[in-house]
């Protein structure tokens, strides 16, 4: 029996690897580096290696297995399982995954955006199993989402579908790694977390984040804001408050649009907890209507850093 | 063959009914006055002679009619077929059009949201024939949207999806009807337009907008400030460009989350024309992802005011 399934989550620093079963089950699981300035090719042999040797340690033979699912970032063409443009993985351009392991394995191989596959694995083995629609917030570098309606993924005309990173809620905002102005993740990402704290800082050098980053203002990272708000710092709280203010507004208005039953917010400021989610809540409450926000369930991610392979396992059934 | 289907378009001011055969071929039409301020009561009865007038007038019997659909403003409960709270339908609270209409006239009845209706006559009748997935926004007093999916309109966990009109794009924005600030509505609407008339216009004393009311400052609407747009004064063209611009960070917000084939502007400002459709399209076409523009079709209405009552009758279908 086809009970074991492949799940790849690429990123542009690390590919994380699983064999699950077809109930989500993970038997094994390993992170490699992508080594993104080694090339693709040479990054593909050792996921292929890898997938071999995984194999290997659970004793599992490929005619056992169903096939491979593959989370990546960026846009791609679903139909030719190509990568179209990833600004973290310049080279991967025009490479089909899915071709080079189809041929390798004699498996079906299915990709498809990480923030999808994410939004996926939390359907199908995390926050909202028994959920038909959700809408799924990545918040880290960048924020990306994933829209799940009627249990499966919603990917839009061309594939590009919720990207709600770069829904505009300030026009003369800050400027975003896209090149507008405004854009949610201009706002509320880690990279926003981080720049605003590194310009209040001037005014504000006895704040404790100098002190964690032993005055070099370079080093102030999302995660040590969070830390010096975490032992009260005030100004690292109202970076937070004002970041997850912004991430609010960025739900309600989801909410206002689509009405899911539930929101679930992941990626690595999800773990900085209450000094994110409070202000979200307040402010998505106050923005949102009232049966569209009762109706919601709002709630970090439950599968952390495995969703994306999860999701991927998920491609495949 | 029950081939006929009733449609309403049940708005404040006034009813819509039409007859229309299952491929949307309208055979007769009639609008009365809503008369909200003589109760539900008064209304329903007129509403029943109506349809069993247009029958006669039609020669069509109870057995060759299929259903009637209805859209209705505000919100609703769509099981039971009530109105659960409409502001400018005050009294019809709780009032089940549904089963008044089925116990008089023993026909199925079906209730939706009317910006939903309007967007399901499109997709069925009007500018969305062999399109999917498309968005569909209504610009006038207020902005109200419909999202249609997969063919199908997209309610939402408690049937309040596409409440595009309070998205928030610009949240110290001008206050909005909803208490809010910053909602696309508060910025891109009819009243936005004219509110942003009768602000400008004190500083502008001589626009032709001053002219075409008379210097009387309360009879400015968006209706005038469109003709004085087109009669190439500068003020209201700027009035419209700043309108148009805002709409387009909305339906580029919509883009970039949704992905639709397609996006559709009804309403009473659609047909204000290029004034409003060159810069929302110019701004969409900044603010969402270069193939996400590329791939969806942005298109005035073309039932115009039938849209809805056609829709109607599409719920039935």
């Amino acid at each position: 029996m086809k009970r074991h399934i492949i799940g790849l989550d690429v990123g542009g620093t690390k590919i994380s690897l699983i064999i699950a079963t077809d109930a989500g089950r993970i038997l094994v699981k390993t992170v490699i580096p992508t080594e993104v300035e080694r090339g693709p090719e040479h990054t593909i042999k050792k996921i292929i290696a890898e997938i071999k040797g995984l194999l290997k340690e659970v004793k599992i033979k490929l005619q056992e297995v169903k096939g491979i699912g593959i989370g990546v970032p960026g846009s791609l063409d679903p139909i030719k399982g190509t990568i179209l443009g990833s600004p973290n993985m310049p080279g991967w351009s025009g490479i089909s995954l899915k071709d080079i392991l189809n041929s390798e394995f004699g498996l079906p191989v299915i990709l498809d955006n990480d923030a999808n596959t994410a939004a996926l694995g939390e359907k199908l083995f995390g926050a909202g199993r028994d959920i038909d629609s959700l809408f799924y917030f990545t918040v880290s570098t960048g924020i990306g989402g994933g829209f799940i309606i009627n249990g499966k993924i919603h990917h839009g005309a061309s594939f590009n579908a919720a990207e709600v990173g770069h829904m505009v809620i300030l026009p003369d905002g800050p400027k975003c790694n896209c090149g507008k102005r405004g854009c949610l993740e201009a706002l509320a990402s880690g990279t926003a977390v981080a720049r605003s704290a590194r310009e209040k800082v001037k005014n504000n050098p006895s704040s404790l984040i100098m002190k964690l980053v032993d005055n070099d203002v370079e080093l102030i990272t999302a995660r040590i804001v969070a830390e010096a708000a975490k032992e009260g710092d005030e100004l690292a709280k109202q970076i937070y408050q004002e970041a997850g203010t912004f991430l609010g507004i960025g739900v309600a208005n989801v909410l206002n649009l689509i009405n899911p039953q539930m929101v679930v917010i992941g990626g690595g400021l999800s773990y900085s907890g209450s000094i994110l989610f409070e202000p979200m809540r307040e402010r998505a409450r106050q923005e949102a209507f009232g049966r569209t926000y009762q109706v919601c369930q709002i709630v970090p991610s439950k599968l952390g850093n495995t969703a994306g392979c999860l999701g991927a396992v998920g491609l495949v059934l």
